[in-house]
């Protein structure tokens, strides 16, 4: 065995090739161990194997700057650096986390977790060593997936006018999560499959050597020859922008990949390596069905999945029933067509049906412009990848009220992704969106009803926000309220919790044990006036929130009761001012006291405050 | 005369092309003559004269849908499609829009105003027609300063796959607001500047196929005829990207735009049209200096502005001082260096200033680069924009604490720009960031210190927000203190005032008016703890705040001040849950009782209540 604790950077500078091939393996293996353990990123990871060992090869780090973009590929990276041992509590509590973190290790030189922005923070980097003087190497890893996303290209629009060493690795494994679409998609396919580009290029270079044609192209065409050449030698999309090209690689072929890396280290101008790599390489399973294998959940996490189908499956499946009706609906995902249970849609409905690549901005705009057309788009999303279409909701949807449903899955705490996944932030963001209706229903039944209210009720921008796993399964099918009142008080405690979506089943339990009022909020805003009619009658409100503090409807709730001049105490439980880390989901609830136990112990206490 | 109040599609349909040239003239003069008066976006208009002109010659619109970015090129289409009269009453009060606006006109079809978006709303659009089997054209107009954008290029990656017409039309005037940079420009001007590219592909064509070239060629490298062709046709991006290239064409060339156009028409797959036209066309001090004519202010504006400088010069100048004392502090604009006061630091710290084009995403990760090793970067953006970096500034900056300074500028009322570019949600959106500081300086002075607190005393995140216009100027220099009260009461009223930012003027001098006292938020988040604890001493608490009530520091400091059980009265005045259309900043401000009138009256009636 060459993997072990002690392996490192300097371990690998010292292997032969067959020995780093070896390593590749033995990494390979224990990858498969663990992540079917704790659940993560396989295909990814394993598909870059060879890249992180060829990278540590020949670079340096943390002098040398690697920065993974989205990290789903960071797996082999984080092991070889120092987390040998803690990589097999790879995203759980006081574990490591499941993407690159520089607070976790210096190896790890940004932040990664949403996708698109490694170019920019490394073109940060680069330009900070240029100031300071330092003339270590900067290194960005992007997915072909991650390519697709607006915030690449602005990179790598910045970065070409570099005047020093600039390594852009196109890691090309010819999907994100779905497969891949789009122009830049075919054009990488194109450039790779349909000739054998590079060997072709220097052919070419020795013919147009040759005097005869030489001659003839200028003799007839004058300038042509200068056309010619720029046309065949620049004549990559990454050449035409600037960067010299470097590929397309064998990305699973060490030798060949350290023979690149070699050339890249001594050019002092910006370059795109262009490797392809087999997504799930060395795992027979996860090469022939990637997507399926791109996150896979923990072990327990799966067995308890088989009973109930998820909050994703349910509206995915319930918007394809609205779509059979009527043929205005239309479906959207950014790159996630299964993770959003839209695989139905897209299979009964695939004119109305479309995969936009990792473009959330170019979402939304693009939902405005059907909405125009008086179409009936939902955008099927996960609450913190909508973080990037805040502008375009306000600018594109909301100004002129075009009519679009923001399906926001992932609404809440999200467990082992930890802090860069957390749906924690969209109620406060949508809700200061003018004119917009919000919808967090807590069953699979609520979750149907307030979809179709979102459809079918609203004018403009309507979201309904569900969290992440199994559904709780209602009984009931008059789900069709925007609030719902539980009275298990017998005797006058004058208390009242309110909560809304996932946590006001822990919250009604709360409530009963307790023999106190609950007033559940199932269109959370713009804030029903009822419910703080309702409210207000209470000396005590005690309101659970699973998100941030700042800008939720706790606060919202707060201010409505006191426009009416109640005079009661009101106390609330929310996230406040941090970030949540990984773990399991119910301790992140349990931490924030937003469980069963929690949410007795904080009424308590504030039930017994004079 | 051919344009009057008559002018219209149909009527330019039946012109001859010297008419239409006459035209172009009359409405170049027009537009002239209006935007002195009104203000507006004098260079862009002007440009794209003879391009709305030919447009609206070739195709029908509402039928066809033209989608314009951004929209400053869009006045000519605004006068030619029934606006001629109200025109002269552009961006004023009941006049109408400086950017497209459906809701003024079915000739609009989507709105604009931020940049990069027209492509995605083209496409839904077009899509749109698709399912409803409409056959009619969809033309997006974008300017090569807007494609700097991450989101155009999002729209391109994904029309490319049409089987339908869909015509881009790039307006290359090189450049956006400022000198457009980047490697996409940089392309551009290649393109069209190094080679008669146009003609030059035609004589490779007929050179090609002369037999003695073509047989050496397949002779001596196979495969490689199919190569030179594909590198010599394809070897534009946008033919790399699957679509159709038609240019470059001179666009203030009415004839070849026609030409085209027409051609463009045929076509039923994504083209794009390369037109140069010449920013400011016409005239010639905006030809001459097209940066300075981008936007002009109104005649009234640009008297009163001679007297104070703005607080963007103030902010600019004074970042500039910073960094002449602190080699670490870096100057970010997005294509706005003039307009956010950077000129001088740009000339002063060259090799510290980053102008990244349109293109707020990216400069956000860029300056987390930036401080992840240990500069100091100052991120100056408006405030409408920064709201397309949101994502970014909490994965990318806040998660891991990296310390970027966003210098928010025209942060409140915007006044003639109107909906899309009121900066009414910053302080909401940036108040949900965990672990953020926010400053709303009220005068040149605060405005110093703040950007000083937030360079020097914050770790992480810290925002100062500052509106358009003319600073007040501060006779104290003792200007470093987070809240600032004002006691006016003489005689106990118990009502207290409480305002952040521009309004504090008016705050001020409505308080002294009504002798009652005044409490000034300058550090406005988290809510400073000596702020509540001076509030709750009061009856009656009137909060004004220039921004969105939703979210806003108003709802925030009423939750305060509900934890500490207060049971006083309180109001907010905000703008709620609306958007702000143009007109002139003192009439918003009075709209919204922002005003020292406003105030008053608001005050006195909130006082006079039980």
């Amino acid at each position: 065995m060459i993997l072990s604790s002690r392996i490192s950077p300097e371990v690998i500078k010292k292997l032969s090739l067959s020995e780093m091939e070896k390593l590749c393996a033995e990494l390979r293996s224990y990858i498969i161990d663990v992540v079917y353990g704790t659940g993560g990123h396989l295909a990814s990871s394993l598909g870059a194997v060879e890249l992180c060992v060829a990278l540590h090869r020949v670079f340096t780090t943390p002098e040398d700057k690697i920065i993974f973009d989205v990290g789903h590929q960071a797996y082999a990276h984080k092991i070889i650096t120092g987390r040998y041992k803690d990589f097999c509590r790879l995203r759980t509590e006081n574990g490591i986390s499941g993407f690159p973190r520089p607070d976790e290790s210096l190896h790890d030189a940004f932040i990664a977790g949403h996708a698109s922005t490694s170019i920019s923070a490394a073109l940060g980097i680069a330009k900070a060593m240029e100031i300071k003087g330092d003339f270590h190497h900067v290194i960005s890893v992007i997915g072909d997936g991650a390519l697709t996303g607006g915030e690449a290209y602005e990179g790598l629009n910045n970065a070409s006018k570099l005047k020093r060493s600039f390594i852009v690795i196109l890691n090309d494994n010819e999907m994100s999560i779905s497969k891949n679409s789009g122009a830049v998609a075919n054009y990488l396919t194109q450039m790779t499959s349909s000739t054998k580009y590079f060997e072709t290029k220097k052919r070419v270079k020795e013919a147009l050597s040759k005097s005869v044609i030489g001659r003839e192209l200028s003799k007839s065409v004058s300038g042509t020859k200068e056309l010619v050449k720029f046309a065949i030698f620049q004549s990559n999309i990454f050449e035409n922008l600037g960067y010299k090209y470097l590929g397309p690689i064998n990305g699973n072929n060490l030798s060949e990949l350290l023979d690149v890396l070699n050339v890249a280290k001594q050019l002092d101008y910006p370059c795109i390596i262009h490797i392809k790599t087999k997504k799930g390489k060395g795992y027979l399973p996860a090469e022939q069905n990637s997507g399926e294998y791109h996150g896979i959940a923990k072990r327990t996490d799966s067995c308890r999945n088989a009973c109930n189908d998820t909050y994703s499956e349910i509206a995915g499946k319930y918007i394809n029933q609205l779509a059979d009706k009527d043929n205005r609906i239309c479906g959207i995902t950014a790159a996630m067509k299964y993770a959003t249970g839209l695989q139905h849609f897209a299979r009964n409905h695939r004119e109305r049906f479309f995969d936009v690549g990792i473009a959330e901005e170019h979402a939304v705009t693009f939902a405005g412009g059907l909405a125009s057309q008086d179409l009936i788009p939902v955008f099927c999303v996960y609450s913190t990848f909508i973080q990037r279409g805040f502008d375009q909701i306000i600018h594109d949807l909301a100004i002129e009220q075009e009519h679009v449903v923001l399906a926001v899955d992932r609404a809440g705490f999200v467990g082992e992704d930890g802090e860069t996944h957390q749906g924690l932030f969209d109620v406060s963001m949508l809700s200061l969106v003018p004119k917009i209706e919000i919808y967090s229903p807590s069953n699979d039944a609520e979750l149907r009803s307030s979809l179709y209210k979102a459809v079918y009720r609203s004018s403009g921008v309507a979201a309904v926000r569900y969290p992440k796993g199994e559904a709780v399964l209602c009984d009931r099918n008059d789900t069709d309220y925007d609030l719902r009142y539980f009275k298990f008080d017998k005797t006058n405690k004058g208390i009242l919790i309110i909560s809304y979506g996932r946590i006001t089943e822990f919250a009604k339990s709360a409530a009963k044990h307790m023999e106190i009022d609950l007033l559940q909020l199932v269109k959370i805003y713009p804030i029903v006036e009822k419910s703080v009619e309702s409210a207000e009658k209470y000396d005590k409100i005690i309101f659970f929130e699973e998100g941030i503090r700042s800008g939720g409807i706790g606060e919202k709730f707060a201010f409505e009761l006191m426009k009416k001049e109640w005079k009661g105490k009101y106390r609330l439980i929310a996230v406040d001012n941090c970030f949540v880390s990984y773990g399991e989901t119910e301790s992140q609830l349990a931490k924030y006291k937003l469980d069963i136990q929690g949410m007795i112990k904080e009424t308590g206490e504030f039930f017994e405050q004079a």
